[in-house]
């Protein structure tokens, strides 16, 4: 079944002869070029769609150099240091960090920088301290600390380096390549950046008729990236705000919100409101702000290109603070796409699920660059398995587009990834072609996700760095994973939202996540009224799935705070006087497809069940690593933790079942007896899409009704055999 | 070397001809009868001394019966209960408890009782509960609950049944055995009790003048030990004083303190002031209080025992509440001596250390029971665990005396035990003979384990149930039990003392166990003064080693209060932002002796290095298990666990030195190569005992000094065949 379009292809110059056979057999409608690539003359006659990359706040260093005021910012802390005594301390406060990167900004930093004593958390007033010291060389001398207290000075600093290209040019040695400059930008704040910002692309626009699509590379503020003193990643996180501010904004910040800003705002004791840290009411405030300034912007640059009778493409991420799509202005931005990275299924709805944009589109893996590409490289299995996930997530939520990056040069010297990915093309449109626009069915049951973000972060829990492997997340990112390739009808719910009403939509509820995170909740789970809403949703029948330390915070002799729904807590220590006698129930509705062990992941300490009455279905080392309880008329479930797996989804999908009640329901859904086998269902298509997510051949039986997924149709049963990663539309009937 | 004297040995009816025999065999200078035997008529005859067991708060059915008011009572708490709704909400607070056991006392409830809103930590009013049913039929009614709030009773009741005999009678079925009743206590505070109690001993001394020693078991109030719905355990803490409650005491406390206790002051949300709590202001006070009451007429009880020419000694446990061994009042009651139960070489020491009697006196495992001594027991295996363990205890600090329980009748049955046995009573007998009263020589290194207990709890950290194995305390046990066996003079210092300038007396500190529990320190540490006394000692050179959470408390964005000394701190989530780059230093002095992979037990979670400069001596799947940092002029060790093993009492045993900057003396101190020996030197006999603690022959080389441990002689190298489990005493010069 080949078809065309929806894909996008990397092109370079000196490909000319081959481009229109690549397009055509790839059924590639667009074309792009790559960092470090340009379009070749021929693209205009190939007859499809031309995407050219743009950098809105940097890239013209002879501006940039010109108006150094102009350069971001970051707010930065310097390293803990001891007072030893009482004598004078000096804090070198660029010690760790990078001097090419961070210069710190001495203007007025009286009213900017602040010195806190770390060990009574009070501020040392600004008589208290002095500076000095210039360029990269700051000292801030404390007269009169306090013996063996802790101080640390927060401080606003340039960035005498744009953030990205530094990476790009670090990572590719480009120090060894005298054309490269390194790059400064310019903060859209500065007045003169604006208007030169707003010039350049007008300009821009006029010399690039042939090009259809500005893909925005993003826009002004860069999430967090800082390095250090060698010139390695020292503190990253993909959500940060830290680089986005500066006086002016604070200034502004002020007048409108009726409050002064303080630098302990930003720096938060050196954790940076990084997402897992439940958000500040500044902080909040400050991402309402910030995001209100940055899409009205972006919307005047979308303004331009649409004059131009092109499209705009937000990349998502790099420069992307303040347009985070979830966000409640950035459909105002009148953007006409975004653009991401696939890393996952769940990076794959994150893209999928937004709204109000013509179209979404996925840049798959693997980049065609030469760490790939090269003799021993195995571009087919990255292929492989980046299909994989992504078509789990596909199937319930296309994206509209995909596409690729690099040099594709590189890529067409290996024939069988190229015959692969020509492959990948046509199966992902077939899930539109069949679906004729309609989503595969869900499943009745409507499912919430409870943390301290909510929708403004959908898809985008517990995650550091864009998509990368961490030790604390991926026990829970499983769950994320999991969900995204779930016939389930998903929605990100904040606590606030919770007790605004929203769980009244909602049949079973998550909360995720390691204690005191915004993803568990913290010191939230302190308010009564919050507590009250979840009990009373699970006293109407609700479901609560808790997973990892679900509700934690220690208060009124309980560290789950709703141990009572979860019919388990965690041990601190406190409570090993209480004689505990746990029985496993080894064989319930929830674990009926889970042969061997489960998999936890990192688990989360010492559980215990809270009553008799709480059935433990998994215990491993005297710890309840999996849990079912009644509670009145709901129910909980709790899970040590969910790494992602076919096993842990299909486990996941089961507790949903269980946790809503509905457990009869289950088996009649297009349910595969296969772990390793999924299917969405297109009932207005009568067609099912069986997908083997196993890089091997896998048999299952597959049991649903020829109405579709909650139908009342007549029982069918199938028995499938399906080759290695194969997917295969049946019909229902 | 045959020798006789300090062993102590059980005896029964029925074995006259044997025992003179078995007595010179084993140079047992003392007898005693146990739970189920009577002394035999012989004894008098048999030229030893004669101990007999004594209850002074229990035995006599006969006034218990006519003195219901006089038993003993608890602090209980219901089960934790949510409200439903806001209707009533009526609340069993039997639920779970036995009735054999616990029986409601309903006087004067509203006083003593409390009903408690979890949710908000709220007391319920007492108008706004009310109480019905009795006996053990109890149920509480609260009127108008809030909603989804979680509801405890803390409640007032009597202790129907005396604890350890509920326990002995339920272990060995006594239910079936006619002549047993169910034994009720009588309180020492009730005044007809306490005359009771005098004249009843009186009488029995009087009765018994072929007794030597009232071997008491123990005095008034029980440890916490409460049994649930099933007559199974379901709460128990060795420490626990939740059963030494009364009005009549309360009232007392009131009269004298100056302040109304309330329920929760027992309660604790249901923790029950264990030990690993941090201890409240008002639990420490009514620890003293009873302490000081308790002692006082322990005091009186002991007058009569030495009026009659006999000695009084204490069994350390059960009914010890109150006469902790190393609080503040036990000195004063005059008791001749404190018999425990060894099991373990700390437990050995617990005993072996215990200021202010004339003797200590260790009974031994196992137990002359029928569930050891039966055909396919291994009475001899455990004799020898038991002596290896103790051995390392009585090496550095002697018990007086050892002795046996149970039935002789049963051992002697098992020839080889008997004579394992009697080799073990002349081991322990040439301790004191080659010691001639001379402790082994110590360290010069003086070394503190600072916990919020200090002195009081001696030996005692970590424990739940005497000596029971449990999850969450083996990893820190290990601590105390390799110090029990190490040279070093070892001091237990509150956080208290440390401020009150204890540290002076140290080279070494040691804060062990899991956050927020007593032993760790939990929110003491975020007393800016305590940090500062810490941070000045290691200022001044001290070392810190830190084991599993130590300082650990959330604040000024640290864990771990002393991560700058530590070198080390924990994630919890939000700091994972911060790029890591651990480096493992594999070879260090700490770890010279250890061939093997460090094991920490249950470890500690993620732990990381906060600076390059700290050495990390262990990585174990990304987490610091092993560091050590120097600070200033001072350094810091961390151990993520330390379970014990010979391997880790080395470990240990060179940290400290590596704390105290002493690794240069660490060699010639008598150290063998094979950590599975150990040497205890004794410089006033110029000897040395030489102890292979493995079950296994073992070869060692050891080098020392001819002046002892620390002094300047000549440098001695010895190579070492030692036989399993052997001890040999070597000559010095
Ligand atoms: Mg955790
Ligand atoms: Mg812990
Ligand atoms: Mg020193």
């Amino acid at each position: 079944m080949a078809t065309t379009g929806r894909v996008t292809l990397p092109i370079e110059q000196g490909m000319g002869d081959q481009l229109p056979g690549l397009l055509s057999r790839l059924g590639a409608d667009a074309v792009r070029n790559s960092d470090g690539t340009w379009l070749p003359e021929i693209t205009p006659q190939l007859g499809v769609k031309v995407y050219e990359t743009y950098f809105p706040a940097r890239g013209n260093q002879e501006f940039a150099l010109a108006h150094l005021d102009a350069r971001p910012r970051f707010y930065l802390m310097s390293e803990r240091v001891t007072a030893p005594s009482a004598e004078p301390l000096a804090i070198d406060i660029m010690k760790g960090y990078y001097t090419l990167q961070v210069e710190p900004d001495q203007g007025d930093y009286q009213r900017w920088w602040e010195v806190i004593d770390r060990t009574t958390g009070e501020v040392v007033p600004v008589e208290g301290w002095s500076v000095t010291g210039e360029g990269s060389d700051v000292t801030v001398t404390i007269a009169e600390p306090v013996a063996f207290h802790v101080y640390t000075v927060s401080f606003l600093s340039w960035q005498v380096w744009d953030s990205t290209q530094m990476y790009n040019y670090t990572t590719n040695n480009w120090e060894n390549d005298p054309t490269r400059v390194r790059e400064i930008g310019y903060d859209v704040r500065h007045p003169e950046a604006w208007e030169f910002m707003m010039s350049s692309l007008r300009t821009w626009c006029e010399e690039r008729p042939e090009v259809n699509v500005v893909r925005f590379t993003t826009f002004f503020y860069h999430f967090t990236l800082v390095f250090n003193d060698l010139g390695k990643e020292k503190y990253v996180d993909w959500f940060g705000y830290s680089a986005s501010v500066s006086p002016l904004a604070m200034d502004a910040f002020e007048a409108e919100y009726g409050y002064k800003l303080r630098a302990e705002d930003f720096i938060d004791e050196g954790y940076y409101n990084n997402s897992f840290r439940v958000p500040t009411k500044v902080f909040r405030d400050w991402i309402d702000f910030q995001s209100r300034f940055v899409c009205a912007r972006v919307k005047e640059l979308v303004d331009i290109v649409h004059e131009f009778d092109k499209e705009a493409l937000m990349f998502l991420g790099d420069t992307w603070m303040g347009t985070e799509p979830y966000g409640k202005y950035f459909a105002e931005t009148g953007m006409d796409g975004v653009v991401g990275s696939v890393g996952s299924a769940a990076t794959c709805r994150m893209i999928s699920d937004i709204p109000g944009v013509k179209y979404t589109e996925g840049r798959f893996l693997p980049y065609f660059f030469p760490d790939v590409f090269k003799p021993g490289g195995d571009p087919l299995g990255e292929a492989n398995e980046s299909w994989l996930q992504a078509r789990r997530a596909i199937s319930r939520k296309p994206l509209d587009r995909i596409g690729y990056g690099g040099y594709l040069s590189l890529a067409v010297q290996f024939p069988d990834f190229m015959a692969r990915i020509e492959q990948i093309a046509n199966e992902f449109r077939s899930i539109h072609e069949v679906g004729h626009g309609h989503l595969a069915e869900r499943s009745t049951i409507r499912v919430g996700v409870l943390n301290a973000w909510g929708e403004l972060r959908k898809w985008q829990t517990h995650m550091v760095a864009h998509a990368l492997w961490y030790k604390q997340i991926y026990s829970y990112l499983g769950v994320l994973e999991s969900l995204a390739g779930l016939p389930f009808d998903l929605q990100f719910v904040s606590f606030e939202d919770a007790i605004n009403g929203r769980l009244d939509d909602l049949d079973v509820v998550l909360n995720v996540g390691a204690a005191g995170t915004a993803f568990s909740g913290g010191d939230t789970w302190l308010d009564p009224e919050l507590q009250g809403v979840l009990r009373r949703f699970v006293g109407n029948g609700g479901g609560l799935i808790g997973i990892g330390e679900p509700t934690a915070v220690l208060k009124g002799g309980a560290y789950f705070q709703l141990s009572d729904v979860l019919g388990v807590d965690k041990e601190l220590g406190f409570s090993q006087s209480s004689d505990r006698y746990p029985v496993e129930t080894p064989e319930h509705f929830i674990t009926a497809d889970l042969k061997g062990a489960l998999d936890v992941g990192e688990g989360a300490g010492d559980i215990f069940a809270t009553t008799r009455d709480t059935a433990i279905l998994r215990l491993q080392n005297r710890s309840v690593e999996l849990a079912a309880n009644q509670a009145g008329e709901g129910r909980g479930v709790y899970i040590a933790g969910l790494p992602y797996s076919h096993d842990n989804a299909r486990l996941l999908h089961r507790a949903i079942y269980w946790a809503a009640d509905r457990e009869a329901d289950f088996d009649h859904q297009w349910i595969p007896s296969n772990p390793g086998v999924e299917v969405a269902v297109f009932e207005q298509a009568g067609k099912a899409l069986v997908m083997n997510n196993l890089t091997g051949a896998a048999s299952t039986t597959l049991t649903g009704r020829t109405s579709g997924l909650e139908g009342d149709g007549e029982l069918r049963e199938l028995q499938l055999d399906l080759e290695p990663m194969e997917s295969r539309w049946i019909d229902l009937a």
